[in-house]
């Protein structure tokens, strides 16, 4: 009996270790991203609330500037004045008290906080993804490269997929749609953003089509700790796409 | 002709002003209020991530730390392996790198900034509550009247409901399932959540009908910046309702 409580017990202490050494780097990567997701959602809705507001009292700022950091830094770094004078000297807006534009000011710079938080996390990512997936990061970049890891799931799945998973991810709903009612298939998934894909013209799926092969080959490397050859494919494939 | 413009000039600036003076000070109540629903959502929401996110490191802290608020402070102020010695000092989580909690500890940062900023706007409410409608904030608090307000569209609009249209403000949903399939209308929409009638036991009804008149009577004399009589008002009812 004593024999068979030390042995639960060594058995427990090697699945806690085994649970604890679970947690990749790519689940980070993983986090990051989902939480990068949400603070897109959360700065649009808060924005847009902002915007609402404090159209009230200058109707023309919201009108002038159309993205939303620069409108809530705009409204955090300078006095309403300032703002008036710039962009509505004949403003129909109502006038505020002091304090409704106070507690204005005290969103726009909660809003812009929230902003450079997200900018953070980007920077963190893109560190991330420099350590753990060095050869995606150089061919697709680390946005692109961390959206793969996500909808994988881990670089290891990344690294199992043949490459025309890798050429559909993100496309999922549009695979489905081809599936099910015979619609025409997608021709590319996220690396519909890369630079070489964007820029192709009438072969985007051709070009996908090799991009995703090198990005399989890439996922593999990274995975098996491989060594960086991913800036010698970039220059291939540069020539590549400069001649069509 | 020219005096055709002036008149045209004339007339220009004095909708203007009337645009300008259009802006009410419950206008900023419904704006604060829509604004501190959307913060609810986003605090949820935001809450969420970093608590998936955190628990692959320490799955005890979000298992014993069921307020967001209180969560996202303790990330926030306590160090890692002050946390761990509290909370599981045997975790199964997993080890993360300086940088994996850094980044954590800043979201919680940003997340605790935004609960402040929530306070702010609640306290702003508050204090325009009691200026612009003294009475229904004594006799409902600032927030159920608030509610109200925004519901209405404005105190005028709700200075001239009728008291059975202010009791059921808030339960619209449950008005029109009653109208369109006779099922039993409902009894009381925002003001369930005073005390009078979260504590009137079987006769909800009947309080939320009383309520409901002597608010109809407050938000007429606010509107028309009557004196103060809520504080008498408030007394009777406290008197009727202990009896019952």
């Amino acid at each position: 009996m004593s024999n068979f409580s030390i042995l639960k017990e060594r058995l427990m202490q090697e699945t806690k270790v085994k649970i604890s050494e679970a947690v990749g780097e790519d689940l980070m990567i993983v986090q990051a991203m989902n939480t990068i997701d949400e603070l897109n959602k959360v700065l649009n809705s808060l924005s847009k609330r902002l915007r609402e507001w404090h159209a009230y009292t200058l109707p023309e700022l919201n009108h002038d500037v159309e993205d939303n950091e620069a409108y809530c830094r705009l409204i955090s770094t300078k006095s309403y004045d300032e703002l008036k004078d710039e962009f509505g000297k004949n403003t129909m807006g109502g006038k505020l008290s002091d304090e409704d534009i106070e507690i204005q000011i005290d969103i726009a710079k909660n809003i812009t906080e929230t902003f450079k938080m997200k900018d953070k996390l980007v920077l963190y990512v893109e560190t991330l993804m420099k350590r753990i997936a060095p050869n995606i990061s150089i061919l697709a970049g680390s946005s692109i490269g961390a959206r793969l890891i996500v909808n994988a799931g881990s670089i290891k799945r990344l690294a199992m997929m043949p490459a025309s998973t890798i050429q559909m991810l993100g496309a999922e709903k549009a695979l489905f749609r081809h599936l099910k009612t015979g619609a025409r298939p997608p021709k590319h998934g996220f690396i519909i953003n890369h630079p070489y894909v964007a820029a192709a013209g009438n072969s985007k799926g051709k070009v996908a089509r090799i991009l995703a092969d090198k990005l399989s080959q890439c996922a593999k490397i990274d995975f098996f700790k491989g060594d960086i050859v991913a800036d010698k494919m970039r220059k291939e494939l540069d020539e590549k796409f400069k001649k069509e």
